[in-house]
């Protein structure tokens, strides 16, 4: 399972600071919604080119203008995009063909959807569906949590899970199945970010 | 009725270009969400600045992370704000909170929502409740389509409407009640932008 540490509410030159602490415990760098609405494409460009070997994420949330938001972000370095599952298929699809294009990775955030519309979304076979665990429930039930929403997942072939991943929760995720989780504020707000990204690492190679 | 104007896919000079031309015409600035998202809140700020007398609306889209895009657009210059009507109720609440906070104003984007939802929404009884129409149908039927989702928005008071608007319907638009019609392509896309601009200020004059 790959790390993806998720950078939100900071200037570009904190996100650099935060990414020099902790980017070799990590595999997927990711600029969050935060960043973008605030500094634009050059939060995207500044720390793709400062970590030309890392792959990179922008949360661009993308609900309109698939197309153009899309060409835009992966031209300022991203190798992963996000659409919301709220956009309307169209948009989704335009979104879809980019990154087919591209051959680069798209991710459907699944914030508030239905499970209708979770049918639907089925038919983008190459995205990576990203869940989100309310963040005040990831200790009891969790596993009970992640049980019930895999198996409306079924026939998705990658998934990504986010909401309050903790060391305590980690080795759970990883043995369920997911390609990716998100990290964020359990390493960009520790104390010493080094040591909390070394520990999510170190969770992961022991399972 | 207010004409709000949108910029979208251009460079800061090039909007600024734009108001420049326009600007005495119109009564709303809209940054569009493709210039937040290239150029995050200094868009907002350039326009913001060069207008201090105008209402700016900037597109933020917003659908997670509702007090602190608030907060920060507001920041920046913004005296309207999008949230998406997709957005959780607690997203929509918390961008809510911040705009009665700071006697700004707030737009609910209705794209992709339920009727289910669109009742849920008008709890929200200050903001402006943004209808889209298909662009491709703003010929015939525009009148019965109007007629149909203004049905849906009974107890709203405060409605704005977006999509393909032309010369040739921005009257009847004038004529059904809305407080403010988005304007973008009819404009900024003419060959005298001035003006096109113009002539849809003498439309509304005319009735």
């Amino acid at each position: 399972m790959k790390i993806q540490l998720s950078l939100d509410r900071v200037s570009i030159p904190e996100a650099l600071k935060i990414c020099s602490e902790t980017a070799d415990m990590v595999d997927i760098i990711e600029v969050g919604t935060s960043l973008i609405k605030d500094f634009g494409n050059a939060s995207i460009e500044a720390i793709a080119k400062a970590y030309p070997h890392k792959t990179i994420l922008a949360d661009s949330k993308t609900i309109d203008e698939g197309a153009y938001e899309f060409c835009s972000a992966y031209g300022a370095g991203a190798d992963i995009l996000t659409v919301m599952g709220a956009a309307s298929i169209t948009t989704i699809a335009a979104c879809y063909q980019v990154a087919q294009e591209q051959n680069k990775d798209i991710m459907i955030d699944l914030l508030e959807i239905t499970g209708e519309k979770l049918q639907q979304l089925k038919q983008f076979q190459n995205a990576i569906f990203c869940l989100h665990l309310p963040a005040d429930k990831a200790g009891a039930g969790l596993e009970e949590m992640i049980h019930d929403n895999l198996k409306q997942m079924q026939g998705v072939r990658r998934l990504a899970v986010a909401g309050g991943i903790s060391l305590q929760t980690i080795g759970l995720i990883a043995r369920s199945g997911f390609e990716i989780a998100v990290i964020g504020g359990a390493i960009t707000k520790a104390d010493d970010r080094k040591v909390a990204a070394q520990k999510f690492r170190f969770a992961l190679k022991e399972g």
